[in-house]
């Protein structure tokens, strides 16, 4: 046999796309990608490139996955819940009503068996993915009157999607789905009664307070949302060894950094937001404890048709029950003194 | 001039060397330089070597930093609090009374000017370093007997390290330094009341239920402590960028995957220990409000003296007052919604 060359190709040159399910708009969310992209280029001196395209410039955000499952793409940065149409697994690995916090989720995708239970979901999808951001608990949305009681909900129209959406239509409500461009006028109008979004940074974007004033708290349908690099199976294995390890690496520094982006911006953002008309407003523990026993109801249902759906989930719940049973000691009562000191104004 | 060659040597043959402030039997946090060292191993095919030392094997844990200045390793793992005797500003990229919960102290770091900051410090060193792991809050430590009152601290003698040391010296405590393998026999025989060490994850390697088994929470003086990667400056500047890029995409990597493992082993860790005899208690708020009170008279004492610290210390301060005014919006009330799920046996 020849001898093989005497320097191998190190570092090939490889290019690949991601599809952001994104628009550049949600800069937070959608630099995930460039924070990714950044990190495999510089520590590969440009030869492993991923260039990123916000949603639209080559299929919809919400056909980000199916992009990547095809291969038009080698990456999709998106959320699992946005295909809940094909299968209501796929919100499992991103959020579902009343589950993980962002930091309990993390705890579970890297070591609870997280990224491998999904990973089997994903792999019948052509995919592999990593969690590759998280927005914290998301906030519950804006409404133009107050709401209460479950009686409030009953016939109120909203834009909110997925699995809260099945959950809140237990309660009367008619979920709509609405484009983000599309919300502010439906609000003004009053074709709609609310709409959620994401959280005080990318809220205040769309001036929402001036005709949906009352900002409820807190989003229970994202405690902790992870969004997910999935990248087309076959591409992933086909890369060399050490260039998956690096987009391993990179993808769970992107998917710290993101949070911590926004945590660095959302305190600003809604001092913002109240100080011109937002006007916070915590759901009530009836309306709360109504929607956890309608999200159960609605897990019975699927889970008795859907044996993924159910593997998944069952992890989750036993990670979610050890999670408030640990962290309720020592993290939640030193956030809760902190806490009692920042209202005393104390801080 | 002459051309330069043809193919430039990519992946340059490193080989350093990590002095770690941990033994091997905290695997958890010790974990940290092994999983920095593989990611980068792994990322440039074993090229760039980092060679993990536990805590003794080179020098003793905490004259960690001290090698790192000095070049006799390149690298420590380590917390910023260990070397408070040569400087308090030292403290506070780790941790320090009443400061930072681990998702606000990776914020502050990485997004508000926290790392760049902590390096002006660090540079004086020779130093510079960045977040490479995190415990969560910590526990407030092992008593012999319970404590209600501030007047039940008074004489205390508790193994307490640092600027927690000095608050509780307010109170007339009797600070007490023991290496870990010392604390047990101490708390056996009397000779010290109570003790701090950890979380339940690796406090219950050491068995302090059987002698002191008041087990309290919070540790306030931890509320999310960084363990810190500091590098030889002079060795750090020294590398191609491509290294330097993939040390910190890889450290922030390594950051957060210590807190997630942590979230992962405490749960089952604090489920044993009660059930072999330790008893939870939270510090009452008497003793919570006196803490924080002699602390900020021990910060304003510092501060009057110490430029470098105010500098830092009032970038923490303004840091904190908005994380918490902020996070108690969403991510407080949605945590506070699920305890009490929790705490019904709802979960």
């Amino acid at each position: 046999t020849l001898a093989a060359p005497a320097i191998a190709q190190t570092n090939p040159k490889i290019t690949w796309r991601i599809a952001s399910s994104f628009p550049k708009s949600l800069e937070t969310i959608y630099g995930g990608s460039d924070d990714l992209s950044r990190m495999v280029s510089e520590a590969t001196e440009g030869n492993f490139t991923l260039q990123p395209f916000a949603a639209g410039e080559i299929v919809p955000g919400l056909q980000a996955a199916d992009a990547a499952t095809a291969g038009t793409v080698e990456v999709a940065h998106t959320v699992g819940y946005y295909y809940v149409g094909k299968d209501p697994a796929w919100a499992l690995g991103a959020a579902v009503p009343f589950a993980l916090s962002s930091r309990a989720m993390n705890a579970w995708h890297y070591h609870g068996g997280g990224i491998d239970l999904y990973n089997e979901f994903l792999g019948k999808q052509g995919l592999i993915g990593f969690p590759g951001g998280n927005t914290g608990t998301q906030m519950g949305g804006w409404f133009r009157k107050e709401i209460n009681t479950v009686a409030d909900i009953n016939g109120l129209k909203m834009r909110i999607a997925g699995l809260a959406g099945q959950v809140m239509t237990k309660l009367g409500l008619v979920p709509q789905q609405l484009a983000g461009g599309d919300i502010y006028p439906a609000l003004e109008r009053g074709t709609i009664d609310a709409a959620e979004w994401v959280g005080p940074y990318d809220d205040q974007k769309l001036g929402f307070q001036k005709v949906a004033p009352y900002y409820y708290y807190p989003g229970w349908w994202e405690g902790g949302p992870t969004v997910h690099f999935m990248f087309n199976k076959a591409a992933y294995e086909g890369l060399p060894e050490h260039y998956k390890s690096l987009l391993r690496t990179a993808c769970q520094a992107t998917d710290a950094n993101m949070l911590q982006k926004y945590d660095h911006l959302n305190p600003t953002a809604i001092r913002n937001l109240v100080a011109n008309g937002a006007q916070l407003r915590p759901f009530s523990a009836e309306i709360l404890n109504a929607c956890y026993d309608a999200a159960n109801e609605l897990y019975a249902e699927i889970e008795g048709q859907n044996e993924g759906f159910k593997k998944i989930w069952d992890s989750i719940k036993a990670f979610r029950k050890d999670h408030y049973l640990y962290t309720q000691v020592a993290d939640y009562t030193y956030d809760s003194f902190m806490v009692q000191l920042q209202r005393a104004n104390k801080l």
